[in-house]
Formats: C-alpha cells, sequence, structure tokens
C-alpha cells in the first residue's frame, strides 16, 4: 500500500505516504512552488528545512515554462532539481480565480492566456496530461472550485460538475507511478460535502482531497465541516485539505483525520514581514522592533532567530533587501515544518489530545480568524 | 606591518593585509554591501563564496539604519553578523551622486535626506564619526569627486579641496584598530594626479586610494592614468582602486600595482540577468538560452553552475523569481574571487605576465567599453 496509518488516536493519524520520489512521514505541510521554485529558497533550502514534498501549479506551470520545456526534461524534479516528492493541484482554483475572465461548461474552462491571449480550454483530460507531463508524484483531479458564500443550486451545480470532471480524470490512462486524488466539494453545506463523497467513492483515488474551503467563510465552519467529513473520509487513504491555513487551522484539521496541507500563508506573509510564531504573526516593520536585539523567536532553531536580531530583520525590510523576504520564508516555512513535526511526535507518543488541548486556545487566540477580530485589527492584519 | 608584501612582479604585487576582524590575501576583490548587506546574499554565503572583506556605504549607512542603532549595537559587524573586515566609503562618491540636489563650500557637503527632508552637512570630521560608529576595518577620507569629463580649473579644484578635508579627516583622533585610507583624485590627468599625491603624501595613511575613476572615461585614459601612478604608489601602502570594475579592468589595474578592488557589477547585473563568464556577460533573458540545458558555465565550480542550467535560470528571470537573482549573484560573486584567487596564485608562483598575456586579450574581447563598441551592442548590453 502507497499509504500505511501507523498510529491512530481519535481520527487524527500518524502516516507514512510512499510516492515515487520518496517517502513522506504525514500529517505534512507541502510548501508552495508556484513555478517550480518555493519562492526565495533553493531545493537544498528546503531539504535542510525538513521540506518533505513540494506543491506545484499547474495552471502556472502549464503558461511558463510550458509543457514543450517541461517535456524535453522529462518533467520539473529534473527542470527544477528537486529530487523529492512533487504533488501539482489540477488549475481548477486558479482558473476559479479568474472570475468573469473565464467561462466554464460542463465540457471544460475556457479562457485567455494572460501573457499572449490564446485562448486555452481546460478539461479534464487535459489537467490529467499537464500533470504526467511535470511528472509529479500526486496529481488532483480538474474540480470546479465556487465562491463562498453560494446558493445552494451553485453549490450542487459545482458538486455534480466536479464529480463528472473527475469520471473523466480517471478515464484517462494512469501514468505509471503518479498517484490521483479525487476532491470534495460542497462547499459549506455537510449535505452537499456528502453528496460530493457518494458520487466520488467508486474512483479508483490513491487519495481524496477536500477542496473549496479557506475561501472567505468563518473559521467555525470549516472546522464543523472537516468534523462532519471526519467519520465518512476513507480510513485507508491519505486526506489532503487544499490550501489550508494557519497553524490553528492546521492543528483542528488534524483532529479532523487531515494528513496533508498546503498553503500560501508562510510564504506571502515572509514577503510583507510577516513571522509566524506560537503567539501570533509578528510583522517585523512595527516600530516597536527598531531597538530589539532578541530574534524573531528565542526558543526557534532557524538559520534567521540563529543568526539575526529583530532590529537586523527590520532594517532590511525598511531597505527593501531580498535577504530579508528570504531570512522570513526561511523562518516562516522552519515554523510550519517544526510544528507539523511536533504533531508526528505527539501522535507518535500516544498524546495528540494532550497536545491539542495544550495548544489549541494559544492558537486560537494568536490566530484569529477576520470574524473573530475587530474592524480595527482587521485593518492592521492581512492573514 | 599592517601591509606585507610577499611577492612582486613588475608593479603587480601578492600581498597580506592584517586588519582588525582578520587577514585578508590581495589582490582582492570586495563586494558591495551598501546597507549592511550584500545583495540577497546571507554573511555566511558570502564567507563560502570567498569573501574576505565587504565595503558598506558610509552615506547608506548614515541615514538608515542610522548612528543610534549602530551605536547601540557596538557597530556593523555585530548588526549585520559578519564577522570579517569591513571597508566604508566615506559617503563623497554617494554625495557626487545627487547632482544638484547638493552644494559643496570648502566646509563640506550640504545636502537634504532623501527620507525626512533633514539638512545634512557631511563634513570631513563626520565622515570620520560615522566611520567609527560603523566601526570599519579600514576607513576612507572625505573627497571631492567630479564628473567627467571637467576642465583642468575644475579639476585642480577637486584636486586641493580633497586634500584639505583629507588634511581634517587626518586630524580626528584615529579608532583604535581602524586602518585610514587617503585618496587621490585628478581626473584623467596625470599632471593633476601628481599634484593630488604631493598634497597628501605626508598624511599618517595606512593606505591610499585611486577614486575618480571609472566615472564615464573610456578604458584607455584609465589604464594611461593606472600606468602613470604605478611608479609612484607608495611600496610599502596597500592601493585601493574604487569603484573598479570588469575583469578586464581588475587584470590591468593589478598589473599597474592596485592591491583592492570593489564594484557593483557582479550584484548589479545579477539582477538583470547579467551573467560573468570569461567570454563576457551572458545575459540569460536572451530567448537562445530557452532550450539550453547546460549551465552558465561549464568549468565553474559554483552553486548555481553545479545545479541549474540555463533554461531553469532563464524561467526564474522570466518569470520573476527571486531565485533567479540570488543564484547569478552567487555565480558573479563567485567569478569574481575567482578570478582574483587565479591572479594571487599566478603572483604566488611568478608567472603573473603570462597570466596576463593569455587572459587580457580574451577580456578586451569580452568587456569592451561603451567606446570600443557599436551604437547597436551599446543599445543592447549595460554593463
Amino acid at each position: 500500500m502507497a499509504f500505511q496509518v501507523l498510529r491512530k488516536e481519535g481520527f487524527a493519524r500518524l502516516g507514512q505516504l510512499t510516492l515515487a520520489h520518496g517517502v513522506v512521514e504525514t500529517p505534512v505541510f507541502m510548501p508552495v512552488g508556484t513555478y517550480g521554485v518555493v519562492k526565495t529558497q533553493s531545493p537544498q533550502e528546503l531539504k535542510q528545512l525538513g521540506t518533505q514534498i513540494l506543491l506545484g501549479n499547474t495552471y502556472h506551470l502549464f503558461l511558463r515554462p510550458g509543457l514543450e520545456i517541461l517535456e524535453k526534461w522529462g518533467g520539473l524534479h529534473a527542470f527544477m532539481n528537486w529530487q523529492g516528492p512533487i504533488l501539482t493541484d489540477s488549475g481548477g482554483f486558479q482558473v476559479f480565480s479568474l472570475g468573469t475572465l473565464r467561462k466554464i461548461t460542463d465540457e471544460g474552462a475556457r479562457f485567455r492566456s494572460p501573457l499572449n491571449g490564446d485562448e486555452i480550454f481546460l478539461t479534464p483530460e487535459l489537467a490529467a496530461k499537464i500533470q504526467q507531463v511535470i511528472g509529479s508524484d500526486i496529481a488532483m483531479v480538474l474540480d470546479e472550485c465556487i465562491a463562498l458564500p453560494a446558493t445552494p443550486a451553485q453549490i450542487e451545480s459545482a458538486v455534480k460538475r466536479s464529480a463528472q470532471w473527475a469520471e473523466r480524470f480517471f478515464e484517462v490512462p494512469s501514468l505509471p507511478g503518479q498517484k490521483r486524488y479525487a476532491i470534495l466539494q460542497g462547499g459549506t453545506s455537510l449535505e452537499f460535502r456528502k453528496l460530493s463523497w457518494e458520487l466520488s467513492q467508486k474512483l479508483p483515488m490513491d487519495g481524496l482531497a477536500i477542496g473549496g474551503l479557506s475561501v472567505g467563510e468563518p473559521h467555525h465552519e470549516m472546522i464543523m465541516i472537516l468534523e462532519g467529513l471526519a467519520p465518512l473520509l476513507p480510513a485507508e487513504l491519505p486526506h489532503y485539505l487544499m490550501g489550508v491555513g494557519t497553524p490553528r487551522d492546521i492543528l483542528e484539521a488534524v483532529r479532523c483525520g487531515v494528513d496533508q496541507f498546503d498553503c500560501v500563508l508562510p510564504t506571502r506573509n515572509a514577503r510583507n514581514g510577516g513571522f509566524f510564531t506560537q503567539n501570533g504573526l509578528l510583522n517585523i516593520r512595527n516600530a516597536e522592533f527598531k531597538w530589539d536585539s532578541g530574534p524573531i523567536d528565542e526558543n526557534c532553531r532557524c538559520e534567521c532567530c540563529s543568526n539575526y536580531s529583530r532590529a537586523y530583520l527590520r532594517h532590511l525590510f525598511q531597505v527593501k533587501e531580498i535577504l530579508g523576504c528570504r531570512l522570513a520564508t526561511t523562518h516562516n516555512l522552519y515554523y510550519y515544518h517544526s510544528f507539523l513535526k511536533q504533531i508526528r511526535e505527539a501522535l507518535q507518543q500516544g498524546r495528540f489530545q494532550a497536545f491539542y488541548e495544550a495548544h489549541q486556545p494559544v492558537l486560537a487566540q494568536a490566530y484569529p480568524d477576520r470574524w473573530e477580530r475587530s474592524l480595527e485589527e482587521n485593518k492592521k492584519e492581512s492573514l
């Protein structure tokens, strides 16, 4: 079996996912490497930070460098010189983000290339083909994502269309060694989530993803869906929560049986001077850090915290030096990987529940969603 | 003695410069770390690349982070976490670059802070004080730089004012452990250069710099000045050619007895996709590299050339990923440091003349100045 559950505690699982380019310990965080690079980081650095598996964006890689280049190199691994596992999304979320610039029918999604205006018609079959050319270890079905809030009719339509697309996706002969995951849609309606599962369950999937969350709904609604889905998710398959989230989201989702995560938060916040800590996002641009000779986090062993003061890091952002953004990315990815490692250790030692109870209240306060914060705080923060 | 000449061949010297933060083998290239950081690189990486000594810009550091911060940290070394030697310029060149925004009198240079409009009055005494707060291993006198071409009267005036400023600079009690260099001005007139030397020679200098070159004059005029100065430069002191230059410039200057160099070319070109090679600057954005699976330079052992193809590097620049700029900086600094190391080895082995004869024609073709190129080529290139 590609996926093995080593320990269970409630719905939470410690697992091992064996892929073409290596074994991944789960629960795992997958940094986002949109264009065949995790912003500011080299593949060697990612490995040193504890990265086990990367995410690549099908939509972006299709545009640049494009399939011809990737074909010549025999896939993304060789092109970017990353020897570990890669998961690719299907491009569905990016097409959804194009808003009115795309037209979605039962056939697929039609849009124009932002580079040269060429018409592109992304179908489930093309999404499968692109991901085969990329040569990812895990490929995702093409799904239809919708914005929340949405009407029941809109949600139902997206669930059914996604199920049809998933069937077409799995009809494409698979690439040897490549795992394929289905995706559940259904917004924040548990009923539609169950429908999505019923329509998907017969697919020959190697893993199951939960899509269409963390797209604007309150935190508690996401948790409600995850709690509702937890008993339904197939126990023998890895569960991947797409595009999520804060450390708090991740802790809750692990409790609900999720094994894989990806999110732009650690890399995107780094570019704006946001450093992840147990006590929330620290914005290094704040004037209070001008004289601060301490590290971002005294207990952190990353390259950034081992070598540089808050005052120096603030200076780097003040003068717009790239090293600031690099060091913030280094710290944030280290923070995420260390947090997941702590979770795996707790699961290994049968004390995940205690870990959850100790950390959940702290993280809930450190990472409130925008519905839990004042207008004033929302203006200042940008999680 | 702080400076020891170990070998001589013609005017070229192999030397050893003992500074407060370490010993520097000369001839040496000093990367430019304007704001307390060499763009995109961490101090550890610089050391691995072979950097022996950094340059910091007094003007920029005075503005940000400012003297109060540097004083609290006890200098730039601790603030930026670089344990090796640092040379600081005096701010003269940056003030000169402000053009009509500054007013220069015999007293000093008056200008407004680009940050907050505050009036700043940079005097020889203040330049000395700032560099003492920075705590650099080598401090430079404040000089008056002028643009070329200039009238004889303008050049003479700058030479005389620079000499007066240098006297005032050396009247400031020195910081224990800090070396102080005088600067020769005089444009491309050997006569005024000699005057500058006559007016400076009694100063208690630890080294002598040649300023005001590589500011727009043709390559051959710079070489003529260097050749004319070579027999005049004090043999027991280190000679530093400020702000120079291409690998070709450096080879010629070593032949004329220069020991220290700084230049923004390797870091600035990196940001635009320019990679230094023996055959000239390779612009990775060019379409011809789209399918090129080879490294920038097959014989280069740097991290960039050991791991990435030209096609991938071009892709990084196409999608504006910071890793591209980082890897180009890594390669270019490695190239410069390796080139200087080859020169030192040739001097050590008494074969500098042969080295010069083998490399000079190649580099002259690879790095023509804008006077030697066609209008067409000048449009394309930006050395």
